[in-house]
């Protein structure tokens, strides 16, 4: 059983509104999934998250990164607390990510082979392996409800010679990734809980800035198929937003798009600011994550409908107006631009908490309102 | 129009039950005030304040720290914003200190006079100096329900003669307190919008370790009056918790309740444990406020029916129990041992906000026990 997903409507421009039904619920997309790298969303307790958005409805699918989750706790103990949705007491979709991309950005001392990558841990300098296989068992045990193939991550700029070889590295390491998960599919902490359910694996084109290599991977991957004959249950684009122009990215995209099949989801990772993630959905991305609105929140930049303002300034020290006059997010109705500058002057830890709410609210908005265009445009 | 505080039921041992009629709403007492030390209970969302408890009634009433308001974001500009209610989103009663316990704690050099305490903020070495006229006017701008006279925080260890010139000037201070404060009380930001009523001004007894003192500094504040002959609203039973051992603290504060009189709320500021907070409100004290149950959640440390625990002990690694099985906290309800644990090693800011709901939820309910059972006895 491949994973359902339905397509309800499509533009011209190739924007499509669509259904995920995954074993923990169902996704409406296109969809915007909040990081919660360590098995937590940075500063917002998990019942907040479940209600965000102007319609209540919260954040229907979230992230974790298996890199962290790897070192701590470790992959053995959340399996044995019965896997990543019940370690965090999160009973919605989840996605986790291949470790690939914090292997490569984080790690320290990475050695390369055919076989996998050896690195050492950037918080104590132990030494780890991850082959394909490996990221794959790590990601069973957690048991998000989509897990991502383990790729080499590319870095920016490269040549078309490099990028060239490390995308046939990454077709190696995909195959071997498909074909492992799904011999161990019957080993997610749920298995027999949800009926026999199982995770679902994305393939990631990667091919850099070249869009013959773009084509070469997406080729690849879409004729892989495990040992009974079924392929990935969706395809991301990965390597983009990694320092090239921002034209480049939507170029990328649109070429990797048109090659992709329709009834597959799309998932581009890592990206991106809102007026890029509203691009990206029109085009006809289906899933999207990125730090930023939790980042930038952090860091006191916040998201408007009047665009970006960093609450810290001093004009904001008497504004007693929301942070958005347009947002109906627990932050803005009940607080002022005024008292979250004073929030984050003095270092108040509910400061991160307050403007991630925004942020993510800014985000979460920002796709429904995509999605009821698409909607409107479709039928 | 003093100060209206019912006591609905008093036992033998002198404990009693009764509720406060503040201007932004009653309080049943006795009762735990959480710190919010600069206008936000350090990690909880003010929504989260608003329902903690077994029987989901919130805090019903919260601190803030005078002296760190003025230094941030100022009293005038908090004045402008309508009052720190409006400032922080805080419908429910507040109580705000004099200033003087940070100045003496956190200030660097202290110049005392009778007039006042000149001295240099923590933050940026600025000069400052407070009066007890000032610290009037600044509460006054912040427009806590309750306010507190300005008092000389002695140091502990103190001989006798210190102790006595200490309270001499405390005593002096307390006069000019509660006259500028009645002189002014129309001014409070929300006098005319809540129908000219006045914020409440509570005394505090001064004498250290020494009963004589504390004798003589009762009678003395009793006797104080405001041009219009009255007195001060409540008492509080200041100097305490300073590092002295739990039985002296006991006896003092037992010596002092006796000589106050039953009509007026008694208050003790900066206490305790969860097993003293019982103590003392058995005793007869109706309010208490301490930062050790949100700090002490910040260090891990959680309290329980079981006794403290610190999550971060390697036994609670996979402990999928809740921090305490006899709580019903947002935290307990939802999240594992397991979880919170991770979340402090892994530096998540969740961990606080978890934690602390949890601490603030057990002090709370202890609090509504001794109220159910001095409620039983002394009907």
């Amino acid at each position: 059983m491949g994973l359902r997903f339905e397509v309800h409507a499509a533009t011209e421009g190739g924007g499509r509104r669509g259904t995920l039904h995954l074993p923990h619920g169902m996704v409406e997309t296109p969809v915007f999934m909040p990081v919660g790298t360590a098995a937590s969303v940075k500063a917002v307790p998990q019942g907040m998250l479940e209600t965000l958005g102007a319609d209540g409805r919260g954040a229907e699918i979230i992230l974790a990164n298996t890199y962290h989750l790897y070192l701590r706790p470790g992959h053995d103990l959340i399996a044995r607390l019965g896997g990543v949705h019940k370690f965090m007491s999160w009973d919605r979709p989840m996605l986790t990510d291949s470790g690939g991309f914090q292997v490569f950005s984080l790690a320290a001392l990475r050695k390369i082979s055919p076989d996998g990558v050896e690195f050492r841990s950037h918080l104590d300098g132990s030494k780890h392996f991850f082959s394909p296989e490996h990221s794959m068992d790590v990601q069973i045990a957690l048991g998000a409800d989509i897990a991502m193939a383990f790729d080499e991550c590319t870095e920016h700029p490269a040549t078309h010679e490099r990028t060239q070889s490390s995308m046939a590295l990454t077709h190696a390491w995909a195959e071997r990734s498909l074909r492992h998960f799904r011999e161990n599919a019957h080993r997610v902490p749920w298995f027999a809980e949800r009926g026999g359910q199982r995770q679902n694996l994305y393939g990631i084109v990667q091919g850099g800035m070249y869009k013959d290599l773009r084509t070469e991977s997406t080729a690849r991957l879409l004729e892989m198929r495990d040992a009974e004959g079924t392929g990935f249950d969706g395809y991301a684009i990965g390597g983009l937003a990694v320092g090239e122009p921002r034209e480049v990215t939507r170029e990328i995209i649109a070429h990797t798009l048109e090659l992709l099949p329709k009834d597959k989801p799309r998932y581009v990772m890592g990206v991106g600011y809102p007026d890029e993630i509203v691009e990206y959905a029109r085009m006809g991305v289906d899933q999207m994550d990125c730090v930023l609105p939790t980042r930038a929140a952090r860091h006191a930049l916040l998201f408007t409908s009047e665009g970006r303002l960093n609450i810290r300034g001093k004009k904001f020290a008497e504004d007693s107006g929301p942070v958005d006059p347009d947002c109906a997010c627990s932050t803005c109705l009940r607080y002022s631009r005024a008292y979250l500058r004073h929030l984050f002057h003095t270092g108040e830890p509910l400061a991160a908490t307050l403007a991630s709410v925004h942020n993510l609210q800014f985000y979460l908005d920002a796709m429904r309102r995509v999605r009821a265009e698409l909607h409107g445009q479709g039928d």
